[in-house]
């Protein structure tokens, strides 16, 4: 198939298609008259088919040259879905058990064959806003988080692995330019695409715009992200992109995959829990569900995310000492001198996170897409008090993230600015 | 030609390849009878050609897939040429004045025909042995440096062709990886390729492989080396790199050109005026010549090479103010936010300028490659005091390149530990 030309599949395109590719048609039992099969591409970028049959399942991700929800005037690269195919391969080599496995990929056809996440997984930012708990969240994707970016940096490969993927990476730039434009520029010009909730937040877009600071560090950040090549990362790690159930985590769509800094994953993350934190208030029942101990959890969930990466990060590190090519074991070669160098490179990690963290904090207040969090609250003027609260917080973040040294720090400062 | 396998010239062949090398054979004016060539590669890697016919001149650079100094024993790819090539055009583009015009590339042969940069002008280097002052040194190299390195950053480019070129660059991983080992690596362990003036400096040596501060700031140097694609830099800017006369500067070799910090480049011509300044009493008279109005010269040759490059690099960026997409004119638009950034931008550039600088200065005193500089100073005991200093000054001052703020205060150091 892959020396065709691209096509957009539909129902019945579909099916021929599966028929016709082993490896998926191997996947169904080779049983294609009871398939089911159900659009579920939620409307944002890509057409996703889930595939069942009485003996199988999967996924079937297509991506077109435009952003779907906006339609052909927003042209959006296809290619996109070989950095995608790319990036679940590379993660899942280090991290099968939170990254759904690729059956298939044609490049002509922009089209990914993979694991279906079935039922009852769903979208972790609804369950956020549902108010339920999970308990192995921050274990798993703190898992996550520190075998990918451990395993695809120098601290695991040699600068000929790593400058060979940085130059792969490079083509899928304009998904960074996407990034780039929404998280680093938007939320701090005038632009058409921004919005906020009018009028309670105007004049704090307004002072956004104005902030002379604000604005300094957020070059920094986009320097960072456009310059520095640190690791595979997933670059789009928001609540969005991760399916739970209480025992299971998944990460998916990461079609933003490219060599930048790793703070970037880590602080999307981070970031995102955040902003579920500040909306929880929004969501709370005036009676018996104020929401009070979910908050809790989410705070603890915060904390256990960045606590874990860091222990798993570093274990993981201990154990590859001298792997990689950016500390060799004859140069670092004490152990006070590798306690040394993590506690430093964590430090700038931390940092990273924190600041790359706020920025998409910010982005989601003020800028052209905003999350379900904040947008199911339907009286505006709560809504815009939880956002309110959550943009204080990240402008304060961003501007100090170099005076916090630990994430309980981070946490009590989330706790001011919400009593505030 | 370019379809043609790979062969080695001799003066035989040569004069072949360049009949039948139309845009070489034209800067010949197409005469052959009266050919003086002469191979005036100086050993290290490659062979250099100068071919004068009596209409005209050029020289052919052709690498070899080896250190033609060592043998075939450390191979080395002859693909450096292309990267050779690429840069010297690149940069050319930007700085006609101080790169000679490349007239052909051979890519399969491995083959650059350029201008010939004809007598008087000699290697820097050679100049600063011999006490020659070069009243335009300074005003040349920071036009160099300033016009190569802010054309093909973020400041001037869009990240589309700034991923694309950094894409091209990783290309050059082998050079990358030499210049890894020899500056970041080596001089900080045992190596069989690492030696200095013994006895008299083997503690010296020894310290610097067990000082860990030192070490620490040699990783995070490596990693911006490795990591952070800021601008297509010449990659080797010694003094042994640059062609002089009184009255011009010509930048050759930039076969380690990648993207890469800036600083990188800054750090490596300061850092060998500074050896150039240490070594002078090696070179003294005891009588009229005691290089010390000499040495005053190469200190404000320090001074100006920053002190200019910082004005005519800020000079560019005001006239190019949101041209690249690093700070877009509609989000840092108003004076005193563009002030602020430059500040800051440049502030980070000086650190990494004299943290390379510094890195650059041990290797070549403990490391494998020295420079003439030390090496020409006869009396051994002579040499080890001057190199002594070299050696103290420049761990301080990668240690603490931080905590100065202005080059003049990077001068008055200089002269501290040249007298203590």
């Amino acid at each position: 198939m892959a020396s065709e030309a691209f096509r957009p599949l539909d129902d019945r395109s579909l099916v021929e298609y599966l028929k016709s590719t082993p490896s998926l048609a191997e996947k169904l039992g080779n049983q294609f008259d009871k398939l089911e099969i159900k659009e579920v591409g939620d409307g944002n970028l890509n057409f996703v088919y889930i595939v069942v049959s009485p003996s199988g399942s999967l996924v079937i991700k297509q991506a077109i040259p435009y952003i779907r929800c906006i339609g052909e005037s927003w042209p959006m690269t296809k290619e996109r879905a070989y950095f995608e195919s790319s990036t679940l391969q590379e993660h899942g080599r280090w991290c099968p058990e939170q990254v759904p496995e690729v059956y298939h990929f044609d490049r002509a056809m922009c089209l990914i064959g993979m694991r279906y996440i079935e039922p009852p997984h769903i979208i972790l930012r609804k369950g956020l806003i549902a108010g339920i708990e999970y308990p192995l969240l921050a274990e798993h994707i703190s898992e996550y988080l520190a075998k990918t970016l451990f395993h695809t940096s120098l601290l695991y490969l040699t600068t000929t692995d790593h400058k060979s993927s940085v130059a792969k990476y490079c083509g899928n730039v304009e998904m960074c330019r996407l990034t780039e434009q929404v998280v680093f520029s938007d939320p701090y010009k005038l632009s058409e695409y921004n919005h906020w909730t009018s009028p309670y937040l105007d004049g704090d877009a307004e002072a956004i715009r104005g902030d002379d600071i604000l604005k300094l560090e957020v070059a920094e950040l986009k320097s960072k992200f456009c310059e520095r090549a640190q690791a595979l990362i997933h670059g789009d790690l928001h609540t969005g992109s991760v399916m739970v159930t209480t025992g299971s985590t998944q990460v998916i769509d990461p079609e933003f995959g490219f060599y930048g800094p790793m703070g970037f994953d880590v602080g999307a993350f981070v970031g995102n829990l955040i902003l579920a934190y500040y909306s929880q208030d929004g969501h709370a029942d005036q009676g018996s569900s104020d929401r009070r101990q979910y908050k809790e959890w989410i705070l603890t969930s915060i904390s256990d995310t960045w606590n874990l990466f860091y222990r798993k990060f570093t274990d993981i590190w201990d154990k590859n000492d001298g792997h990689g090519e950016a500390y060799l074991s004859d140069i670092y070669n004490n152990p006070e001198l590798q306690s040394l160098i993590k506690q430093k490179y964590m430090e700038e990690l931390f940092h990273d996170s924190l600041g790359f963290g706020a920025a998409k904090m910010i982005r989601r207040i003020v800028g052209v897409a905003h999350v379900e969090d904040f947008e199911s609250i339907k009286e505006a003027s709560k809504r815009a008090e939880c956002e309110r609260k959550a943009l204080n917080f990240a402008k304060a973040l961003l501007k100090a993230r170099r005076s916090f040294h630990c994430i309980s720090e981070v946490v009590s400062a989330i706790r001011q600015h919400d009593s505030s």
